[in-house]
């Protein structure tokens, strides 16, 4: 017996086109003074968050994020019947922290700043195949636990080099439904989805991700293209999470490479949209949270509007950790994606 | 439209019950000196299996179970449709460095300790569904990277207390597959699956997890009971990750004030199966790696030869992490649990 809803090695169907029915997302102050400022739900007036500690502060981000979305739905916790997500912190504490007060039975994904999309890839499969409807696919981050964790904490005052990137304080969380009651048009719909690989090309440099990074999202790009026989050029946006300034100049250069040559003018990267040039935040915005909350402030609406139709999701993941640099280990990588559209109805 | 695999709250169906085709495990030389010595598929020789340090070694034992499981499953990497997995490793370095040289398409979990019940949980939905098949199922712990990371290195030399648990070195991979052709006889199959929710009673003793794991696997058993009315009585046997002697008691206590009393000789707790107690384990074994090798040396291989016929798998993990240990935050427990059954065909 096949698995029925493959195509090819890396890409799944969803058959039955879950539908995004709510999102919602809670950044802290500086995203909060980016161009996407006033598409945000919540924007935090301190990086504390009204919290005794920068880990409780992204742990309460997730939490809102969740709430929100929730009340827009309409739906209480109880209802439901699955959450998925993850963040950087170690042993993915926020999550933890925040599913222990939403009480929804919980599934803990890492997949570093790749995380939205795992959630939503595995989500959509969930959702998808019957166990669980209504459900949540969540990440966030927090640019000082991340900053303290990875490299140093944030009262050293360290200088930054040119191609780091300023992990975002931010959370968003998406409800999946099969529902097909909603009297809301369009309706936006998860309809394909593509397992990342992990791929390391060799980069050892903590403060140059999107090097490290760039080949695993042009590795899921071109598995998803040879899988579907679909046109690059079909897609309204194909995103990325946080390539930042330098990984997105190299995914083009390895795609090409690849034989997937992508089309420049249909590409963006979250990283690259939440903060201005005047911001000073190097190579672009990362973290789990830069493409969740791009993905619920700025992506679904414009999809719900009708702006764009069809768009490819890929958020990629450096899978270092502080131990295995220090022990000389390159940086994997890993980029997962999921295909949106907008549906008129 | 509901979730038509879904039964209660917390509980899935896997209506093609998912094949368990092939598993496997390998353990460090501790655990090959325990009673289930000869039921390992590999005891490493010594802690470092070789390689220059232990998180690489903890790397190292999870890629020759997976090795181990395909060769039995006569299978190739690039036959496999997903590998999901986690381990304790901050940011799970040991299950992204397994899969980086296995190159399968990997899903990083994490789960604490239950992680090895959640990469089956999660990969029964991914093959049941139709999205992978076959898939691995993964999970791994070691010793010296957890007592490092959770507590102190072992250089320390420090004194354990009656409460501590010992976390096992060794990780187990499962092959889950949709295949109908295969002419092996009984056959393994999951059955169902629930996932947990984040339950915390207070307990802040990062020396004694099972104290702080016993209240969420007393929910999940419930939770279960409750959803699917099955009889635990039904049950050869109900088999818990690393409770540990502490936490098993606990269980019993909680479960009864619960409403579902358990049988008590039905009972079985990996963490107190895997090593004797002259071994000077404390409290019992731990780590994702204690569910994930017994199941894979023990608990499979009786329910193949027809010895249990249906048994509850439930893997329990500890929430926690050193940051918001030491800020002061309590111990959020998860289990999640599937169901296994030997069928004679």
């Amino acid at each position: 017996m096949k698995a029925e809803n493959r195509i090819g090695y890396q890409t799944v169907e969803y058959k039955n086109k879950p539908l995004i029915a709510a999102y919602a997302c809670a950044v802290g102050p500086r995203e909060g003074q980016g161009p996407l400022g006033d598409q945000f739900d919540l924007v935090a007036q301190s990086p504390e968050f009204g919290q005794e500690s920068y880990e409780k502060a992204e742990a309460a981000l997730l939490r809102e994020a969740c709430h929100i979305c929730l009340s827009k739905a309409g739906k209480g916790e109880k209802s439901i019947q699955a959450m998925l997500g993850g963040d950087l912190l170690n042993q993915i504490m926020a999550s933890s922290l925040a599913a222990r007060e939403l009480k929804i039975p919980f599934l803990g994904l890492y997949g570093a700043c790749s995380t939205m999309a795992e959630s939503l890839l595995v989500g959509g499969m969930l959702c998808d195949g019957g166990y669980a409807s209504p459900l949540l696919c969540t990440a966030g981050s927090h640019y000082a636990t991340a900053e303290r964790q990875y490299r140093y904490p944030l009262e050293y005052a360290c200088q930054r080099t040119p191609a780091a990137q300023w992990t975002v304080t931010g959370a968003g969380a998406v409800m999946l439904s099969l529902d097909e009651n909603s009297e809301k048009k369009p309706r936006v719909r998860l309809v394909r989805g593509c397992m990342g690989r992990v791929v390391d090309m060799g980069i050892a440099d903590a403060n140059n991700m999107g090097a490290a990074m760039a080949p695993a999202a042009a590795a899921t790009l071109c598995a998803y293209f040879d899988d579907t026989k679909d046109d690059p050029r079909s897609f309204d946006r194909i995103i990325t999470g946080d390539l930042g300034m330098v990984g997105s100049e190299l995914l083009l250069e390895w795609s090409e490479k690849l034989g997937h040559p992508l089309p420049e003018e249909k590409m963006m990267d979250c990283g690259l949209t939440i903060f201005h040039p005047s911001q000073d935040s190097h190579a672009g915005g990362s973290g789990c949270g830069c493409a969740a909350s791009v993905l619920c402030a700025h992506i679904l609406p414009k999809i719900e509007r009708g702006e764009w139709k069809k768009v490819l999701f890929m958020a990629t993941g450096a899978l270092l950790s502080p131990t295995t640099s220090q022990q000389g280990e390159t940086i994997p990588g890993i980029a997962h994606a999921v295909v949106i559209e907008g549906v008129q109805e």
